[in-house]
């Protein structure tokens, strides 16, 4: 999870007010959510907001203070462990379908937890620091806000799905805004050649947007827009979930095992779909993309339609000349291609290098950001990638031909 | 679960009278809470605080209010599934492993929830009734205040379970008082010859008490106290838990699968061994009982104690004719008898039937009752019941040869 | 599993004639099967026939041999740990639901292991022996004998399941005969009071029917005969498998997960219902018992009929008394008591001892004898015993009320 | 499963005389195999032999004969489901995991099943066919023998999983030649550019080598030989299956919960490391190849190497440009590459199309061939795929950097 940008010295201050503005949106987030809210944890994959308000906070108690604050003395001793996520480096972790468990400490507990880390930070920040430190604490601090902003989006996420989960179907937000509606259906076509993908430097990445290559791509069209509600309810309609032609093979175990009819969120009513969403239940929009979908529903509807899923190279290459529309800020968009290493990539020394490496294998990368992406945490070079079977994050199609 | 003792119309004031007092105290239990903890289920088998808190309120709206209210409306329609625990004559129910996931109805909703019920319950209670309704109101109320105190012993134990899987091993209420020291070795005889067991009537029972009815127990003795803390610590530095001849073929399955080398809330220190309680984390008291051990281990025990469990019959004979220390308020006490139907039982119509004839299977009897069983709910009759690796239960040994 | 009659001394030449017969009976069963059929293994509770013949030889040489016979040497070192069943005290068992993968040894090694120990066996029964050797010899070989009967019933049912899973419903025997029709309906009544059960000595008995003890037994009645296909296809056809309130709660939960909704073998074909038998594929013969059915359908079919299981008690009783028809000989008759040991029980010493004890939870158990048991193995005081949901064995209902 | 050759009518002779040396070479591989190996199946993932000579034969049952004969009639009807692997257009599967209990039909009725069906062929390829219909009908010949040489491999396989569960260690054949040892440790290098893989025309190939098409490569170098037992030993000495940072997360994961600590086949002794064969049990030869390793394993093994796998285009491209040692004959060898399609990729319409397209996720391709691969099924193009931890295949380890 090395970052790569240049971050002279004097950027140190400029570290120290992005540090108070992205910890303050974490805090802002969990706001409409109640104490009972933000300690539940409606499955493994998903984290209670809470944990995910302490995690972050672990991340820069662990990996900054630890090291430089003078004097350093963990805010308590047991969060070393209870917080942390996978980092084998640094020790044992809490079991992590036992997170919801966790009803102390309490909410407040890690209120208090982020207050006193924060201040700490604060002050490591505004202190007197040999140009060597300032930069390498100015360059952790970096990592350590794009990787909180990757629990907000979580956190918004895993609140979704408990929310999902009550018969109630509360609304997280009721003003949070619906995704645009898709353009009408057309294609953009791309010329044949080398290309070339990664990050170039100049600002932050992760490490698995490194190094910069080139990749040979074959002539290719992508759809200007997202699949939409109403494209998705006609594969439905036409018994797209009882076709197991559509279907990779491992999908089609997964629909009959696990009975899949829909996207997670969608709901039968008596006036027909309704979809649950931040703002609660609502009427399907039939132009608005679909979302929640996974690898499995994506590759299995771009076969109905007649068209493939892009690589991530075709994808990043198209969104570097001629970006199309709902590219960002929508869904994050499955593509054909499995999470691997770029040619000559190295994962840093470290507990901090866990952060990518270690997932590449059976996952599949994801392009553009989405609706909970927060503001300054995109990139056309950004590179998620979830498990096949993935609904509850903000996923939706885009095709390619 | 029909109660079987009569009630004169009269007793209408005095049911009014005990159920503000028992539905108090449910309150006054979740008091030391937070709303955190009233909402988190920490495995199948146990339920949320808040869950409890309303299960036992819609027992009161469904079974009593649905059918006795005039003008009747649900305090909210979406409960009926959601607070069913297994009444399938009710219909639809709520996934039990999914509790912890609702968050909302909110911890208040639930206490709205209650104050509602309450108040309607008083009306109805108060009103001018026919002495025949007036008759099976009382018993209806009786019984779901006897509902209502097994929720409350479930509603701690739950509770601790909760709490001992964070590793600050918080209290539930540091002055909650330890079980009471074993006395001193020693056995009580007891003749052979037929007996009767069962309620006699003359008050409140399950309808797994009836009938009353002979059966015939060999002389048998009974030991004075029940198994301490120091007697069975000695069973594991003896190597208990590593000797198959000690277990049920069952038992000793459980016991590799599942890695269990100590009672439940026995936690090792540097120190020794420590148990978790209500009142936290603390030494291990050498004389008091031993406490949360499921029927395997009993078994396991009594088997290198060179003694065996009672039976139900044995230790309710006991309990009639020479009451022995420790056999009601400190833990529950495992029989060797499968939990069956009386001779004659009969299970009652309707739903209400559901409560027990249908758990009659796989399951032993324990007897007595526990430091969190509530005053007022101990019958040497009372048929108390759990499969035989339940451990989370105030549970304890008596033996018998 | 200590046995318990006096044998002579004089009767060791008994126990040679015994043996030979019962040895070549086990060998007589196996003879319609292929070498295919006699190596596989259809689910982990049934094992391959030739694990039966090979098991029940390791009995007589781990038990026998190895103790008596002058410089013993096993057969194959391997053998000790791939035959053993479940005995702990002689050492490690290969994966009982592996046995299935042992092509090797093949079948004709296993023979050659029969021959092999038949032929020392033969030798060291001909052999002078000291009078309390001679006895105990006696002893052993009657208990092994009557291992090995338990193994040929068990031998037929492994089969009958594992021919069951082809499609081509292949019979074991075309020839096998089908049970006898059940008598008209009818109720024979007894009388309360305290009855004896349990062996009284004279002749062999397996430790779990002793000790001999008193009961007391409430007045009830027998149905004369046990329940037709006609009777349990009336149960089906009323929707017995969809009303919950015919079924214990764990039954239930066992209909629903593995979507039961009929008998084990019997399958339904365009001319209506089929059950499959060793003779084959053949029509359901309405008079003819219903066999195959699990503790949990025995209860939801005596609940459906206004009626219950007898008791073991109840039914050694009336078999002692006034023995009814189908009591022996047709099938296994599900009784409401859990196994469990006699008052005043104890097991045998050392390996042997491992037999009956440590199965004593969690399961019920069966009273009478099947079409399958071996003659001279069928006993009033019998207990046999299998968990709530087998169905494999030749069991059946008989009402009582 | 198309295939894409160009098969001019006249090759219907050298069709047939194909057949007859393909077919043979089944029966051939089985005939060290007594009835009991044959029937058994020791995984799911593991087919009994009996079943892949009855399946390969159904494929040409159902695919030529049922389309091209005259008057067709199935051999038995009920081998249509029996015998039917994974193809969802052809209607019905026997379950997967149930193979094993197939004893019936016996392998006797397989062999006059293969008998029947060889003679229906023969007859069918010497009548007089139109020339678009010959044409045809050798091109579905091929496919066939490609098919069911791929099952040859995986009948040896499966027979070595099997064997390898029996205590005895039986050999297959104990004459089974060893692979050869690895040459010296070296590197060969490979300039960056862009480089055509896939299947150039011009004889048979799957589906999922086409079609050809452009990859640029960066350059790198290529391990002159396999990875041999003392490297890999090496690795374990060093706490390789200990540390996690040598592994990916999910490899990890499966390290520890299939508490995994060596290759499949190695067995630990008292002098010191064993494999198991096809010619039995024997020492290790260090300098011969490490065979049965998981992708988990390649993975880690080369992290640990300080190197990497290579990918598919980086292995095809080394083969077609400058062979290394043991590319072929020895050990599949795993690539860094997830199994995708190609660019432009189409599966074949109809059943048949099945046959790759829909494993493309979740798995990665192995380049080469191993010591058990067909002569005659050997091409630089041909993609073998597995999941990842698979292990009972001949798999290898060729690092790069």
């Amino acid at each position: 999870m090395l970052e790569r940008s240049d971050v002279p010295p004097s950027l140190i201050a400029a570290a120290a007010a992005n540090f108070a503005v992205v910890r303050a949106h974490s805090v802002a987030l969990a706001a409409p959510l109640s104490d009972e809210d933000c300690a539940a944890q409606s499955m493994p994959d998903a984290s209670p907001a809470k944990w995910h308000l302490a995690h972050t906070t672990w991340f820069f108690e662990t990996f900054i203070l630890e090291r430089f604050e003078p004097g350093f003395a963990p805010f308590h001793q047991a969060f070393r462990v209870l917080f942390n996520s996978y980092y084998n480096g640094v020790g044992e972790k809490h079991p992590r379908a036992e997170r919801g468990f966790l009803t102390r400490p309490s909410r407040q507990m890690v209120a208090d937890y982020r207050a006193d880390v924060d201040a700490r930070m604060a002050r490591l920040l505004a202190a007197d620091l040999a140009p060597a430190v300032a930069s390498e604490l100015a360059s952790l601090v970096e990592l350590g806000l794009h990787h909180e902003q990757q629990h907000q989006e979580l956190l918004l996420t895993d609140v979704l799905h408990l929310l999902s989960r009550s018969p109630l179907y509360p609304a997280y937000d009721e003003g949070f805004a619906a995704p645009v509606a898709s353009p009408a259906p057309g294609w953009r076509g791309f010329e044949a050649g080398v290309v070339e993908i990664g990050h170039k430097g100049g600002g932050f990445c992760f490490d698995n947007e490194l190094p910069r290559h080139r990749q040979f791509v074959e002539a290719y069209e992508l759809a200007t827009g997202l699949v939409t509600n109403a494209d998705y309810a006609a594969f439905i309609a036409a018994g797209g979930y009882e076709e197991p032609s559509y279907w990779l093979s491992e999908g089609w175990a997964w629909v009959q095992a696990r009975k899949i009819r829909h996207p997670l969120y969608w709901v039968e009513g008596a006036g027909g779909w309704q979809e649950f969403s931040p703002a609660g239940l609502r009427a399907l929009g039939p132009a608005r993309p679909v979302l929640h979908v996974s690898y499995f529903e994506a590759c299995a509807y771009a076969q109905f339609a007649g068209a493939r899923l892009p690589t991530e190279a075709e994808w990043e290459h198209a969104a570097t000349i001629a970006p199309l529309p709902q590219m960002f800020g929508v869904a994050w968009q499955w593509t054909s291609s499995s999470y691997a290493p770029y040619p000559g990539f190295a994962a840093a020394p470290g507990a901090l290098g866990e952060y990518n490496g270690k997932f590449m294998v059976n996952q599949y990368v994801l392009r553009g950001s989405s609706l909970a992406t927060p503001a300054g945490h995109v990139r056309a070079t950004y590179r998620n990638f979830f498990p096949t079977d993935t609904r509850w994050q903000f996923t939706g199609i885009r095709l390619a031909r």
